[in-house]
């Protein structure tokens, strides 16, 4: 049940109509190999970030159960940094910086203590770096989950289909899955999106749910109706970490341990959202997450009169 | 188990990105009428048309057990008639032309056999012919249902505020709950909203699925990922009658009967969108019914390991 993690590991700069943060810990890797955590250990992350980088942080990680051997230092650059604005509906957001730093060049090392892992979450990054993880594992993990963006769609559409023959599950939201299918319709997107290779995609869409297809299923999960979404920051990847995490810990890849698990993602998202940045994902209890996915049972849950 | 139907029967002239029509004939009270026929009989409707009416269509109420002696016919005048235009994303469109001709006038009355009924659904209409319509009738009903739009939040606010008192269930989308509300949060616009009277509240979210409120719990129902939306003309009407005819036909007005009733206005506003108008809601089985239903219970069923 080992699960390797490759993504950012990065520091952002957010604006909510909450509050604004100086640069705070973020990042794919952060958000997915916290949420993961609460479900399997280790997690061994695969990421790259420069001298600047938050040691506490760090630490913290380790004292998760997360291992960083696969993190590069890079003593003499910078981290990844991203800030961003959102607008007063939250689903809407604008880049203000953008610093790809020690990202630009990222050539990920497998520790040989990742090597044999069953299970890979490939964070958002450069789909050729992603393919060169999944290259650079000797043996390929039982199950292999990937989540991409749009601004791959646009500048390397090539390249993130040639990754995408190679995966199991695609997590991308609503709009990505229009762009990369040309269909409006989700349901014509998803068919479209697994003739390309990965025989389940998850649709997230935001306050809206999340939808898992294989080819001839399709399972909706919604997203709880929050009083205040106060930073939708790493959501997505929170996500990510509590699907792939739960998983991992129950060693069932079948149709109906996915539902579950998209169940538990969207729990550790809905936590997420909570707070700024990571900070509500740093000590969550076994009791808060089988509350939050116990509303979740009860929020869908009725009783039919039919046979 | 007897239910009274308010609302407009008009024609419609819709455009979509699938075609276009004629005059077809449309308005809430035809929609709510025919979906609830599924349900419960006698359903009687309380509207106006002219003398151009679609005898035709009356005739085809008639076969369901829709009771016409509340519609008033104003041989010499013309009925309400709207054309509006779909966009390619089908959640947003433009209203080309509004005539509203019988409607602008509109005094209604109740047939003495309506008298006594159980069940009320108000259907979008001038808030104080709804109001009119609820102290025309001799005895309160059990239930009161109402639908509205964000036109009479506009110009007609105060009246709206003052029917919505009168009501035990308000049906609207999410735009109608911000603007109501003055909240963003649905959460929170729910709360203000039922504080103004109404003790449930359904929030309908289109594509998104549809939210029920109560002032202590909430349940959402999704609705179903389709391959086509061809018409969305009607859905949340067709909604309302599914949902009010699915509660006077159990007879049961408890949180868990209207949340089952949620999933039957579901079911039947699914229907709606996959022809242009009433098509599709002109001949449906028991079968196809129940075989929707099931549709949606598959959808969100999934097994916990919580105990």
């Amino acid at each position: 049940m080992s699960l390797v993690v490759v993504g950012s590991m990065a520091f952002d700069a957010l604006e909510t109509p909450f509050g604004k943060t100086d640069k705070i810990v973020g990042g794919a890797a952060t958000y997915i190999s916290l949420s993961s955590s609460y479900f399997v250990k280790p997690v061994n992350v695969v990421s790259v970030v420069g001298g600047d980088f938050d040691q506490s942080h760090v630490e913290l990680m380790h004292q998760r159960g997360i291992s960083t051997e696969g993190m590069q230092v890079k003593e003499n650059e910078k981290s990844f940094f991203w800030s961003g604005r959102y607008f007063n509906d939250m689903n809407s957001r604008e880049t203000l910086v953008t610093e790809l730093n020690v990202l630009g060049d990222f050539d990920p090392i497998i520790p040989d203590s990742y090597q044999g892992c069953e299970y890979l979450m490939l964070g958002n990054l450069a789909p050729q770096v992603q393919k060169t993880v999944i290259e650079r594992l000797r043996n390929r993990p039982k199950l292999i989950v990937m989540d991409t963006m749009n601004f791959w769609m646009d500048i390397a559409l090539d390249e993130l289909k040639e990754t995408i023959k190679l995966i199991d599950v695609l997590s991308i939201n609503d709009e990505e899955a229009r762009q990369l299918s040309g269909e409006y319709s989700l349901v014509k997107a998803a068919k479209k999106i697994m003739a390309m290779g990965p025989k389940f995609l998850i649709i997230k869409k935001g306050e809206h749910g999340a939808l898992l297809f294989n080819e001839e299923k399709v399972f909706f999960a919604p997203a709880l109706p929050l009083e205040e979404v106060f930073d939708p920051t790493g959501a997505g990847d929170t996500f990510a970490g509590g699907f792939i995490g739960y998983l991992a810990s129950s060693g069932d890849i079948s149709f109906e341990s996915m539902k579950r698990a998209v169940i538990y993602g969207s729990a550790m998202a809905s936590f997420c959202v909570e707070k700024f940045g990571t900070e509500r994902l740093k000590n969550l209890t076994q009791e808060e997450i089988d509350g939050r996915v116990r509303q979740f049972v009860n929020l869908v849950a009725f009783d039919t009169v039919l046979q």
